[in-house]
């Protein structure tokens, strides 16, 4: 299994830190690469004088999740790695190194070329960042077979990239299937959920293809099941994270106002970390999450009780049909730019 | 055993909002009182009018922690129930609730002078928040025996008052014992340390008095097990808290600097919630506290590696003698008012 074979950039965080006269700068790692956060740091070290490098050690779960309001104001710069960035404002300069993986793509593209129909004229193409840079590599492949490739750049993404959280750039593809190229499930659900098309997984870290479909299922069958047990709550909790591009203030307290007007209760919980854990003093029968979409579908056997998207519960209170589910997703935020 | 007979105090809340004319308040609990929060919110929501209650359900700690900077600067009125303020800058407005415990002291305190030897004439008397409003019952109930009390006020607390990281008020007593009303061994533990005198602890909830003398015994032996092991260290972890009331940013530095100096690796660390499992990725050998100067003594089991206070580590390095031990307090902090 190809491992990322990542390009810390230190001369580009030096050439940052020099620009600003930053003396105290933060690093923050998610979870996969914090193993190398000391090695960074000496690095970093090593070619700056006087200044102070202090390693984020929260958890850090992407671009969305910011440490420039940490520290209490002593922070000149955050270094964020191994995610893009989304547009968010923030207290002082951001400094996104990305991530991209050598992990080959025409292995996995071709044994997803290899299992289509005779039918199919069009391919849509969408991947995640750390297979961006590969992008032209990519359509070379699948035009060198005879395929038509769309792709498209959506609100606050770039050509044929999807996040977590993000799928407006595969939204208006007219193709007869699409190709994600990526590792997880997760973004070829949502691919699959906004487009209700074909989707093969083209994952460049085994090698080989996948069809979405039967994963589709199996997490429709789970929300279902979230979704008619909330048919029974009558308090919920609306989960808010200060998270700077996962608080969506706004959004929480319409979906209070529409519990509350359905005749149930709704308690607004803030939450920085969020964890089955901290709901527990809360005696409520379900909860909405306005933070991360993902949490309420990837960690779902975690809490007792259901965690819905602000699209389930929609749904639970009968003003949204089951046919129209639809994955969350976070394009405005609070703190936008 | 007597439980604390809260007053949530309603009515000074909706006094507060109404004064500052706050559209969103966010309330913050600490973990005993979080059962109450729905309730309190609901209390609040009933007298006032367009007003967004959040409560907080991020674990809170004490006065040190405080929510004024969440959910984005959304926030225009943090109600803080059960400690008693510190000097902290905060972004918004902060009430604080205080939280006052009905437990009887006068069985516990006369438990506690009728141990004494006859040589005793002075005694010192402290005690923390919940029960200080009794303080002159407590007073008189140790005069009325004949004894002089001495009592004294602190550098950021109040008369008689100890808190976890702050021993100020004991420091300067010339008394034969000294009796601390409350039912924690830290903050008895606190008393001994920075004075070395017999400490009493009268516990209101149990209606009895113990010396503290075995407790501190064990925890020294502890701490110099630590120490011990520390001195094996060749690389530390310097942890930093973006908490207001516990950020130490020039005292962090500082020590890394003197860890350096003496031929050791330093990092630092930077936590919003200190725990064991988000120090794992950090192949250092020791760590330095200086958060919350509990977490090292409290949760010292809790930790595979060495986790020391500022204090600890002058004595790993040789600076600061064994005999000359004492608690880690947070007397001035980088938000100071």
């Amino acid at each position: 299994m190809a491992t990322i074979d990542y390009d810390y950039k230190i001369d580009v965080i030096r050439d940052k830190i020099e620009e600003i006269g930053a003396s105290n700068v933060i690093l923050q790692f998610p979870e996969g690469l914090k193993v190398d956060a000391m090695d960074v740091a000496d690095r970093i070290s090593e070619v700056v004088d006087d200044v102070n490098i202090i390693i984020d050690a929260d958890p850090c779960f992407g671009a969305c999740d910011l440490a420039d309001n940490k520290v209490n104001h002593h922070i000149d710069l955050v270094v964020h790695f191994a995610h893009t960035p989304l547009p968010i404002k923030t207290e002082c300069p951001t400094l996104f190194i990305e991530a991209y993986s050598s992990a080959d793509v025409e292995v996995p593209i071709k044994d997803a070329l290899s299992s289509l129909d005779d039918n199919v004229k069009t391919i849509g193409l969408v991947t995640t960042t750390q297979h961006i840079h590969k992008l032209d590599e990519m359509i070379s492949l699948i035009e060198d077979e005879g395929y038509i490739v769309k792709l498209d750049n959506g609100m606050g993404t770039s050509q044929a990239q999807v996040l977590g959280c993000n799928f407006t750039s595969i939204k208006n593809l007219d193709v007869d299937v699409i190709i994600y190229v990526g590792s997880g499930d997760f973004h070829a659900l949502g691919v699959k959920l906004f487009t209700k098309k074909p989707v093969l997984l083209a994952d460049p870290f085994t090698g080989k293809s996948r069809d979405i479909e039967a994963f589709y299922d199996k997490i429709l069958r789970v929300r279902f099941a979230r979704i008619t047990k909330a048919k029974e709550a009558k308090s919920y909790g609306i989960i808010i994270s200060s998270k700077k591009g996962q608080l969506r203030f706004d959004l929480a307290i319409s979906l209070q106002n529409l519990i509350k007007k359905h005749g149930f209760k709704a308690k607004l919980l803030n939450m920085d970390y969020i964890s089955p854990d901290r709901l527990l003093p809360f005696d409520l029968d379900a909860f909405v999450m306005t933070a991360c979409p993902r949490i309420a579908i990837d960690d779902s056997a975690m809490y007792k009780k259901p965690v819905l998207t602000p699209g389930e519960l929609e749904i639970v209170l009968g003003i949204r049909d089951w046919d129209d589910y639809q994955m969350d997703e976070i394009i405005i935020h609070d703190e936008q730019t």
